[in-house]
């Protein structure tokens, strides 16, 4: 199914611009009366028709409107930037595909890529989206640092995987149905110092398990521990 | 840690060569003297000092051999191949990561690229298992077609996850501490025919929860989730 993403919407009425008017008109060749279906990016799905197809948009009224299910918890995934783009590229694709509500990149101690693309970024997220139909955009924060982060967490619960034996396994120590923020550090991982701040700040250290992972693949299993265990307790 | 790579071992005596031989003396400036820690690829790691430098080799001396700790499951990914290479091979550097014992990649009737770069995967193997410390190589497998995967089952649990409403949660449906085989289709989906065959065969239809994943992505998720459950039933 092709989705295509539009916010400016009125009434009945909204308009796909841009990019998403070319793919819809000249790309797929869609003609006045046509049914398509958009997104807002806030949560909702569109049945619509083509009403009007001009040089630089495509006008459309909408049929019926729904809400997409909402899951039974919601995840932050708070993440150092990594050295190469391309890995933090992937990150965030598979971050939305995954189904992570928020990320929020953070500068550690370690960490030696002090910024992310943003509008790349965030047309990852729209493509990303249309393409695995989440109605919702995953929210990409600005940068922050990481005392910034553990003095602002606003999630139930909180947790801080790092390479320690002693801890426990992510999976063994969440509640289910709740909000979680998980850090996940740089490519040389956490500072003690930052691992006792954050505990200082009733954040749960946690293990995501034997494997040692890079940072991206982190971010993505550590939101897949959550998944599961938040699906084996519905 | 810098891990290298050699299954020229003989009694106490091992001989790094080719890249492995240049990164060792060229790049990292390594000396007759110095300690290096290496892996066969097939489950061991080696401490050794290095004995004699040579243009296109370096001798060493075992000092010390372990084996890696064993998973309490075994886990078989059977993949379509997908028609951007960049995202197959995405797919194997995590599935190491992850700890995938296997990989076929299995020609389904959607599937839309017919062959995989075996070469440039298995280098990509080796360079995942070094960065995240897998002693064993995961063993990528010559290609199937669908019928031949299905006559070849020989995992203790079999499951085809497919888009449908009425499939049970993969997470829910598995025996912990077992052996695995996950059937992850093409980007069209298996057809109902192969589904069909499967089940006949006592592979079980499963769900890998809500979120509609890429090929590449299902194959990750499918063996994180089969993880998670054998983690937390420890």
């Amino acid at each position: 199914m092709i989705i295509f993403y539009t916010e400016q919407i009125d009434g009945d009425k909204a308009l796909l611009t841009g990019d998403e008017a070319g793919h819809c008109s000249r790309v797929l060749r869609k003609r006045v009366g046509d049914n398509i279906t958009f997104i807002d990016g806030n949560g909702y799905f569109f049945e619509s028709e083509i009403t009007a197809i001009r040089k630089t948009e495509c006008e459309l009224e909408i049929i019926r409107k729904w809400e997409q299910d909402r899951k039974n918890y919601s995840l932050t995934i708070a993440i150092s930037p990594v050295k190469n783009p391309a890995r933090f590229e992937w990150f965030v694709e598979k971050a939305v595909e995954t189904g992570v509500d928020v990320i929020i990149p953070v500068i550690c101690e370690r960490t030696e890529k002090m910024s992310i693309k943003d509008s790349r970024l965030q047309g990852i997220i729209i493509a990303a989206s249309k393409q695995t139909l989440k109605a919702k955009f995953m929210s990409l924060q600005k940068v922050m640092t990481f005392k910034e982060l553990i003095n602002s967490i606003a999630t139930e619960q909180a947790f801080i995987p790092h390479l320690n034996d002693k801890t426990e396994y992510l999976g063994k120590i969440i509640k289910p149905h709740s909000s979680y923020t998980v850090l996940i550090g740089p490519e040389g991982d956490f500072t003690d110092q930052e691992v006792k701040m954050a505990i200082q700040k009733g954040i749960i250290p946690a293990s995501l398990g034997a494997n040692r992972l890079r940072t991206e693949t982190a971010g993505i299993i550590a939101g897949q521990i959550i998944g599961t265990i938040n699906e084996i307790n519905q």
